[in-house]
């Protein structure tokens, strides 16, 4: 049972058909003016029109990219470029992922300000913190739309609101969120957004960021004339094809797929917190995803849980997948607030719309014995602990797991 | 017949067979640490170890990127951002890729500076102009291997002695070349080496940057810690698979495929010049390219004759894709000094292994007839007038045409 959809899906057979004949055949270049580079430019036009229609854009609007990282990217180099001699500011949050956060850092080298805004225990930020946080200097804001790890959503109607009427270019990566929640860039407030092919059963390498009319911004990849001269390199048409197909499915079945996701989720949540014990859920439990749940479990460690749900065919993660290879403690847990010791005992557990067939009390089951079976290992582990969070009856009060 | 496989070409069925298991199968993401993830990584090693073999490079000094422009754009911009406090100058040659030049353009309005070293008539640079160039400040030179619109292959082993001798770093686009003639990395002396998989039958929206153990450069794509944090984003695992096989099989074929498409380019040349008068091979006649030739007619349109081919079954182009669609004179055709009217009148004929069914008489009688009926209808052509290319004796001095 795969459990780990908000880091990749599966591609489906209906998007792969459709992909299919632009490796072998129909393989032209969209920019040559014969008849195969024709047909190829043909399919891109109708990608484009599915990824727009699918968030209520124009197909003018829609700049396709290689994934949600080059998008962020794109957006936030391309607007802090082109805007360097009007202001050097940008505002963002302290749990953005790190195509976010690692961009403003290198803008940061280069002399640009950033404001990190804190979020409370909920994994939200407060508006007050954000009008607080503008300057005049303020070109950029960019707000996450849903957490990759825990999922909450942030007010990004509000937001988006606040940016427009100071002036002020509003970027949200919803990498997360497109194809999970309705996503409409009009209601929303935002002049960039980025989605990605690969979290919605379409194709990895390929990806989109919206850019409202309007919105002028320095290209990220330099060269030819494509994706009218915003981003250069032959189109991957296959790719592109495959996610304007995932897009137009994806939308076709948002709601169902909503009410089904969340409905799973709030099952997994009430079994979870019923079963096993100092079990915390991370995140809103109001704003969030509807396929996606992030538990911290006192006394183990992330890693070794996602080994042993492995041996039991459950494939999950701690968090991430971009720092599952680090040992780094998560700067989103970290950043609600908790303690380092609890960060390393996360579990993040994400469905897609295949995931229907999954059985909630088996997992839990299954879940339930293997973090008996780490605790009893651990040395930080004692059933007889006190964990009321205020103070430890057994060690007194610099014991750090209590 | 396909014959424009500098724009793009085929995927071939044992690449793709080789990359249709990574869709919907074997979906991981390669950065996760349960079972299919971890198949993915596997995949991805194999891959990066076929590329690598392919340039006499080490796996490790392989960077997967979206293609060739985000290649040369990652090789440039990342020299240029992590090398600033030590220098501002660039050099390159006037007839790079849009991916190179727009890039460079970019990095002037940031105050860097370019020195463009010009091309004589052959296409070729002179090793002379690129030591005069050289200065305290030179921190990058960038100068292509095989030029995709006229074939011509630049002295990359003598360009690259030369920087390494003055520290400076070395950056060639080889997108054209790779996969054509032998590519040996530590023989060029390149630190950085762009590679494209869709110009070698492989899929599109992949490529790779070869990386000389020991250059450091900031990344393009800021992101999670993917591609040893050099390029962030969840990779484009059946893309890679694909272009790792392509890499090994373009190897493996190389001294063959060299001799069998040389051979058809040659014959080409012979035919076209013996058969339809003012026509003239652009680019150098010994070193070039093995699969492309690039021929310009007296007194046509390019455009007009692309057309008149594609009705006639030749799918061929102007020069690059890139700017088919722009109604620009070529850039690379104008640094050969050629008058703007000859520009315009441009053919540019690229193979493919699989081009070894061409016949090449019958391709030179649809071309020479072609030719013919546009000259019957060009203001231009008047098959009295004297194309001695000195004066004209009908029209005088200023007549452009003669």
């Amino acid at each position: 049972m795969y459990l780990d959809n908000s880091a990749t899906t599966q591609v489906s057979e209906e998007v792969f058909k459709e992909m299919e004949p632009f490796f072998t055949q129909e393989f032209g270049n969209p920019s040559t003016l014969y008849g195969i580079g024709r047909e190829s430019k043909k399919a891109l036009n109708l990608a484009r029109q599915r990824v727009a229609d699918a968030i209520n854009a124009k197909p003018e609007e829609i700049i396709f990219t290689s994934g949600g990282s080059e998008s962020d990217n794109l957006a936030i180099k391309g607007i802090a470029f082109k805007l360097k001699n009007r202001g050097n500011h940008i505002i963002t949050t302290n749990i953005e992922h790190p195509a976010v956060k690692n961009t403003l850092g290198f803008l940061e080298s280069l002399d640009f300000k950033v404001t990190y805004l804190p979020v409370y225990e909920n994994g939200i930020i407060k508006i007050e913190d954000l009008i607080e946080a503008i300057t005049p200097e303020t070109i950029l804001i960019t707000i996450m739309h849903g957490n990759n790890e825990i999922g909450t959503i942030q007010p990004i109607e509000e937001i988006g609101k606040i940016a427009r009427e100071k002036g002020i270019k509003f970027h949200t990566d919803a990498v997360q969120t497109f194809g999970k929640v309705d996503i409409d860039v009009e209601k929303l407030n935002v002049d960039l957004l980025a989605i990605s092919s690969h979290k919605i059963n379409g194709p990895k390498g390929v990806g989109a960021l919206y850019i409202k009319k309007g919105t002028r911004l320095t290209p990220l990849i330099h060269g030819g004339g494509q994706e009218r001269g915003i981003r250069g390199g032959t189109e991957n048409v296959p790719g592109i094809v495959g996610f304007g197909k995932a897009c137009e499915l994806a939308a076709a079945q948002l709601d169902e797929h909503y009410e089904k996701l969340s409905s799973i989720r709030d099952e997994i949540i009430e079994k979870v917190s019923a079963t096993i014990p100092e079990a915390y859920l991370n995140g809103d439990t109001e704003n969030r995803l509807p396929n996606l749940v992030n538990f911290r479990f006192k006394a183990i460690e992330g890693e070794s849980l996602i080994l042993l749900l492995d041996a039991k065919g459950y494939q999950a993660s701690t968090g991430s997948a971009c720092s599952s290879n680090t040992l780094e403690a998560s700067p989103v847990l970290t950043a609600l607030g908790l303690d380092p010791v609890d960060v390393h005992g996360s579990l993040r557990i994400s469905l897609a719309p295949e995931s229907d067939s999954f059985d909630v009390d088996d997992f839990v089951n299954v879940l339930a014995e293997s973090v008996a079976r780490l605790r009893e290992m651990s040395p930080l582990w004692d059933q007889d602990l006190d964990y009321d969070g205020v103070m430890c009856k057994k060690h007194g009060d610099d014991c750090r797991m209590c």
